[in-house]
C-alpha cells in the first residue's frame, strides 16, 4: 500500500490487544503515526520500550486529536467513562472503534457519549491468548481469525469499509453482525467456555479427598486444557460477564440442563445415551478442524512440555 | 539393558495406548517377544502390517500363554469379560496388568477371575490423546507423563516393582496409590473435565438463536479447547462415566454448586467476587507450567492452525 490507511492512528489500551494492533499495524504500514495511550504512566513507558508507537500520551483526550482512527483496548466495564473523556478530542469524521468481547453493552455506553460527525464502528477481533500486558502482543495475532464489526443504526458504510480494510490488512477475516447477536454467539462460542473453564479450576482448588498438589501434578489428563483459558485476564473478564449478563445466564441455564441430563444418564447406566452423544461431540471437532479454526495436530501439537522438575 | 525386562509381553487390546506400548517397549528394548491380541480380526490385521509386534493371536486365552507380562488396553467396561477369557491361559507368576482410567471398578471386575499365583498389579498412565486406533499411537506418548500403579491387597512387591520398572524404561514416572482415591483424583482432574467439554459442545449444538456453523466459525475464542477432549474416544469414555459413577456424581455435585456461585455473583453484579476467583485460577495454570505438566507458549504453542478455506 503506498498510502496508509490512516493518517494518525491512535490507540486507547495497549495491553494484549492494543498491542498486538500496533504491532500490526507497524508491520503493514496502516498509518502513518501511531499515537498510544494507557491509563497507568508504567505501562504507557513500557509502550514507549518497546517502541510500539510514535507518540505516548497519558491524557487520552489529547491523544485522539487529529486521529482519524482510534481504537479503544480496554475493559469493557470501563467504555462509558473512556467515551466521555475522549469526546471533546474527537475530530469531525473520526471513527471511533473498540475490541470489547460484548458488542450491545460498548454500544450503550459509548455511542451516547460520542459527538455528532463522529463515526462509530464497534469491533471484535476474535483472537488473543492467556497473556496480557504489551509484552503478550505480537502482530501475527489477528492473522487469519475472524473480527466481527457490529455497525449501530446510522453507521456510515464508508467508515464501515474503512475499517474493515484496516482489519483485513492485519490478516484478519471480516464479518458484520448484529450486536445482540454477537453477544449471543459468544457467549457460547467464548463466555461460557471461560466461565465453566474458570469455575473447574476453582472447584478443584476447594476440594478434601484431593490434595490441589494432586490436581497439578496429574493435570494433563484433561484438566490442564481449562486452566489455559483459565489464565486469562481477570479485569477484562469480569466485565465480560457483567456485561453480558443475561446472554451468559441464558446460555449457562442450557448448559447445566444439558449435564444434568448426561448425570442421569450416568447415574442410571445408561450407556447408549453416552455413546451417542460422545460420538455426535466428535463430529463436531471435525468440523472445527475442516474449519480451519483448530490445529489437527494431537494434543493441539504440544510440543514444548518439559519435564517436570523433580 | 542387555537383559531385556520381559521374556513375553502380550498386549490384549492394541488402539491408542496399547499401540503406544508396543511402540515404546520395542524400542527401549523391554521384551524379547511382543504378543498382540485383540477382538477384531481387521484391527489385528492392522496391527500386523505396523509391525507392532512379533506374534498376533485374536484368542486372548491363546495369546497370553507363556507370557510373564500381560497387559490389558481395553474399554474398562470390558474388564470382567476379559479376565475370565484369559484366566486359564496365565502362567503362574505372570504380571497382569491393564491400563484403564478407572482403577476400582477394574480391580472389582478382573481379581476375582485370575488365578492363584499370578500378580495382578493395576495401572493407569495418564497420557493419551483425542485419537484412536492402532495408528494413533506413538512410542513417546509417555515419556515424562505419569503412571499410576494402584497395587491390590497381597500385590508381591517384587511383581510392582518389575511393573514399575516397565514404565519407566518406556519413559514415565510412576507413582502408587490406592485404587478408590485413584478414582477421586481423576474425576477432578480428567473425568469431570472431559464430561463438561463433551456437554458444553453438546449443548452449542443444540441452540435455536446460535447455529451450529457459527459455533464452528467463530470457535476460536475459547470453545474449540473444548473441542479437543470432547473428540476422544466414545466406548472408553461412556465406560469411564459408568464405572466411576460415585466419584463422578460426587465432584459434578460440587463442579454445579460452585457453577451456581459465579451465576449469581453474575446475576447480581459481584465483580469483586468474579475478579478474586479468576485470579487465583490463574495462579494454578502458573503451578502446572511450573511442574511441567502444560507447554507455557501461548495457546499451547499452536502453530499449525491453517487458514481456513474459504
Amino acid at each position: 500500500m503506498s498510502q496508509p490507511l490512516f493518517e494518525r492512528l491512535t490507540l486507547v489500551g495497549i495491553g494484549l490487544i492494543g498491542s498486538s494492533i500496533a504491532r500490526a499495524a507497524r508491520r503493514d504500514d496502516l498509518a502513518r503515526e501511531i499515537v498510544i495511550s494507557t491509563r497507568r504512566p508504567e505501562t504507557l513507558a513500557r509502550a514507549a520500550e518497546l517502541g510500539l508507537g510514535d507518540r505516548y500520551v497519558l491524557d487520552p483526550c489529547e491523544a485522539v486529536r487529529g486521529a482519524d482512527c482510534v481504537i479503544v483496548s480496554i475493559p469493557v466495564g470501563a467504555s462509558a467513562a473512556m467515551a466521555e473523556a475522549i469526546a471533546p478530542g474527537l475530530k469531525p469524521g473520526a471513527i471511533v472503534s473498540d475490541v470489547g468481547s460484548v458488542k450491545q453493552s460498548v454500544v450503550d455506553q459509548m455511542q451516547p457519549h460520542l459527538p455528532a460527525g463522529v463515526h462509530f464502528v464497534p469491533a471484535h477481533p476474535l483472537a488473543g491468548t492467556e497473556h496480557s500486558g504489551p509484552e503478550a502482543g505480537f502482530p501475527s495475532l489477528f492473522e487469519n481469525r475472524w473480527c466481527i464489526l457490529t455497525p449501530v443504526e446510522g453507521s456510515d458504510p464508508e467508515a464501515v469499509e474503512r475499517l474493515k480494510a484496516f482489519w483485513v490488512g492485519m490478516g484478519s477475516k471480516v464479518e458484520l453482525m448484529d450486536p445482540k447477536h454477537h453477544d449471543m454467539v459468544l457467549a457460547i462460542t467464548s463466555h461460557i467456555p471461560h466461565l465453566i473453564a474458570y469455575n473447574i479450576v476453582g472447584t478443584a482448588e476447594n476440594l478434601g479427598a484431593v490434595t490441589k498438589s494432586e490436581v497439578i501434578k496429574f493435570s494433563a489428563s484433561g484438566f490442564r486444557d481449562f486452566t489455559r483459558i483459565a489464565a486469562s485476564d481477570p479485569t477484562m473478564w469480569r466485565d465480560v460477564f457483567l456485561h453480558n449478563k443475561d446472554a451468559v445466564i441464558e446460555m449457562l441455564g442450557r448448559f447445566v440442563e444439558d449435564l444434568f441430563q448426561l448425570q442421569h444418564a450416568i447415574r442410571f447406566g445408561e450407556g447408549d445415551m453416552l455413546f451417542h452423544h460422545f460420538t455426535r461431540t466428535r463430529e463436531i471437532r471435525r468440523a472445527i478442524i475442516d474449519a480451519g479454526q483448530d490445529t489437527a495436530a494431537p494434543d493441539f501439537g504440544r510440543g514444548g512440555t518439559k519435564p517436570a522438575a523433580e
